[in-house]
């Protein structure tokens, strides 16, 4: 081929198969389809009811005492450097000391590695445990990143339910056929994402217990740890840690709502040293050698964060939570053509079954959130991005006139298509 | 088997083979090993000349500007929230023109993607590239983060030299001779690293000639962009992007003295929308969906940053990096035990070459840098880590009087290790 006087051969460029559709079974990709829905000729703001990112209402905006701990770390300008593979030890020993809180036993910082949020920790797990043929246990409901990051790593998805009728509990028989000896560990999301439910300590025990005779680890994302406001307490995973080996998941993203601050954490709570002995704490950190790290000065910030967060802080995020949640259990459960099972109990979700029975011309969870869009500037997750079709997911964590307006809107958007309805 | 009165199968854990040794490879662990060497009886502070961070030295102190703009975004309350996958526009429209200055096209925001600095870029860009079978082309002299990703992606690593007599310039014959139809690109580094060259205008017209003539694109590692201080100036690559794809990795944290703030950037220069049309675009947004982002405020802080910025932070640099490269060639050439073939152009590295024959009781550049650690307090990298046994990579970017000091311990170091000498 001869162009502009020069031969070339033709380009012969290639992507990754690996990644053909990862965007797409992304949960923010489903948001960015539905807002493409919305009528610009609509004055209303639109309201965000579909991910849960509180972090923009002035209700929902982080502690002084974090934004100051940020600023101050900036302006030592001790913090520029890179932080290196092993991150900060003062900062690794804060979050040992804050996870340990709720723990029989003592992390140390060699137990806590640092990432870039949540995200960057299941990729951490998922790609250390992608040896060959192995395959991990996931719960669905589900919370997609999980099978994504999966599939990247050529690791099988196997997926056990999550039982309505029980709180959402797990059904441990479903996880004893799926385990075999290519099983890599099993992932609890506690409180649930997209659930909303708080598993009780006598059913974590279980759950404990079941992985054990397995001999499995279980990956226990606790993202949204402490953010409980119902009958059960949070019990983090780690307390189990003593019967099986448990890599915990956490960040100060939702608790502080700080997203985007990228600040998570993977803590190996395994008092036995059994994760150590078989060199997964060794692999992750080979692994986080081979990635970027979270910024320097958050890292050099986390300590102040911990320390100086008020109670009060959080426990008027906890009230604020408890309350729109309540408010969003009531409205929906009047509007005639959802099942509204279990009020949340905790992050900042409510599953609610939509019963298409009751609607005219709407085809599915998919069909009625496109529309939703579209006719109200609302959005709402559709339970099929979370592996429950004809579900919703609603995110009650917004400004309270932000969703008191948006359960209007939901309540005249089911009225005009109800039934006989108009 | 039978414990505590549970029953359980034995625990299999198991981890990626992939991730075997991959820390080991790393410049970091290269760091930390030779660390480990140092006597804890030397009261001398240790001088840090592995490694090409001087952001924690007053001299090279990011401007007040930068950390006006990053803590002006933390206070402000706006950029808690998650940046989305595709970023915030304000901030790919800085980078975009950032970068348009130099190049005769104009990029826009669609063309940059932000990432959590250059590791981040480089992860992105060799993960998008690995269809099964590909090779990847990596200049030697190297920077073995592109190995360890690449065998981690399970991409082939093919190396072309660098020519020392031809002022490190690439060995076009030796591309031309490894290219094949599996070649997804070839990597080059400009200002370099590990080789403080600075590739002319002329020879980068020949790059892109032959890459063209190949039909691979280039991956340009311009982290070192504009920090030049020798007879040619810096021109990036995309300058050439009508004759060949150009994929621009960049970041502030060098010529920002910023590395821990974690922001850089992959820019598409590529005027003609080849690499739009062959989808890589597209599947660089797949690849930055499936991983963590930017911190969202520094993100927000980046327009600031660029505008903001005056000529004399970075004229005042580069007169640094100038004086700091000549004292350090100066003196290395009169140690007698080193041939010193290039004073540095750019970057922040000097490479020179051990002269065995005139050291007694020392076996090779680990042994001499393990020996210099631990005499002298001083650390060097030893070329090895970098693809070239029996030299040693000097970071002259510290501040002046521990460059001074640095010099001092090394010149000690070879007299006392000097055959005949003491």
């Amino acid at each position: 081929m001869a162009e502009n006087g020069m031969e070339r051969k033709p380009w012969r460029f290639d992507f990754n198969p690996k990644l053909r559709d990862a965007a797409s079974r992304n949960i923010r990709s489903t948001v960015d389809l539905l807002r493409s829905n919305i009528d610009r000729s609509d004055a209303r703001p639109v309201i965000p009811l579909g991910h849960g990112d509180p972090s923009s209402f002035p209700s929902f905006r982080t502690t002084a005492v974090a934004e100051a701990a940020v600023v101050s770390a900036v302006r030592s300008g001790d913090y520029n450097c890179y932080g290196g593979s092993r991150n900060l030890v003062p900062s690794r020993r804060a979050v040992a000391e804050y996870l340990s809180r709720d723990l029989p036993y003592q992390l140390t910082p060699d137990d806590v590695f640092l990432t870039m949020g949540c995200l960057h920790a299941i990729e951490t797990v998922i790609s250390v445990l992608a040896r060959p043929g192995a395959n991990i246990l996931l719960p669905r409901p589900y919370y997609p990143f999980y099978e994504v990051r999966a599939q990247f790593s050529g690791v099988e998805v196997r997926y056990f339910d999550l039982l309505p009728d029980r709180g959402w509990e797990i059904d441990l028989d479903a996880v004893e056929a799926l385990a075999d000896d290519r099983t890599a560990g099993m992932v609890i999301i506690n409180p649930g994402n997209p659930t909303g439910s708080v598993l009780s300590y006598g059913h974590l025990e279980k759950v404990a217990e079941t992985a054990r005779k397995l001999g499995i680890m279980i990956i226990a994302d606790e993202v949204y740890g402490h953010l409980v406001f119902g009958n059960n307490p949070f019990v983090p995973m780690g307390v189990f840690g003593s019967v099986v080996p448990v890599l915990t998941i956490g960040s100060i993203s939702k608790r502080w709502a700080v997203p985007g601050w990228r600040l998570g954490w993977i803590a190996a709570c395994d008092p036995d040293g059994i994760l150590k002995d078989a060199q997964i704490v060794k692999y992750i950190n080979e692994y986080l050698s081979i990635t970027s790290e979270p910024v320097t000065f958050i890292q050099g910030a986390i300590p102040e964060i911990i320390k100086n967060t008020t109670q009060d802080f959080f426990d008027k995020m906890i009230s604020l939570l408890r309350q729109m949640g309540s408010m969003c259990y009531d409205r929906v459960q009047e509007m005639g053509c959802f099942h509204c099972r279990h009020k949340a109990e905790g992050s900042m979700f409510m599953l609610v079954e939509l019963d298409l029975s009751r609607l005219q011309d709407i085809t599915d969870d998919v069909d009625f959130c496109c529309k939703l869009a579209k006719e109200e500037s609302l959005i709402i997750l559709p339970g099929s991005t979370v592996g429950l079709p004809n579900w919703l997911r609603i995110t009650f964590a917004v400004e309270p006139s932000s969703l008191e307006d948006g359960l209007l809107r939901l309540k005249a958007f089911c009225r005009r298509h109800a039934k006989g309805g108009k």
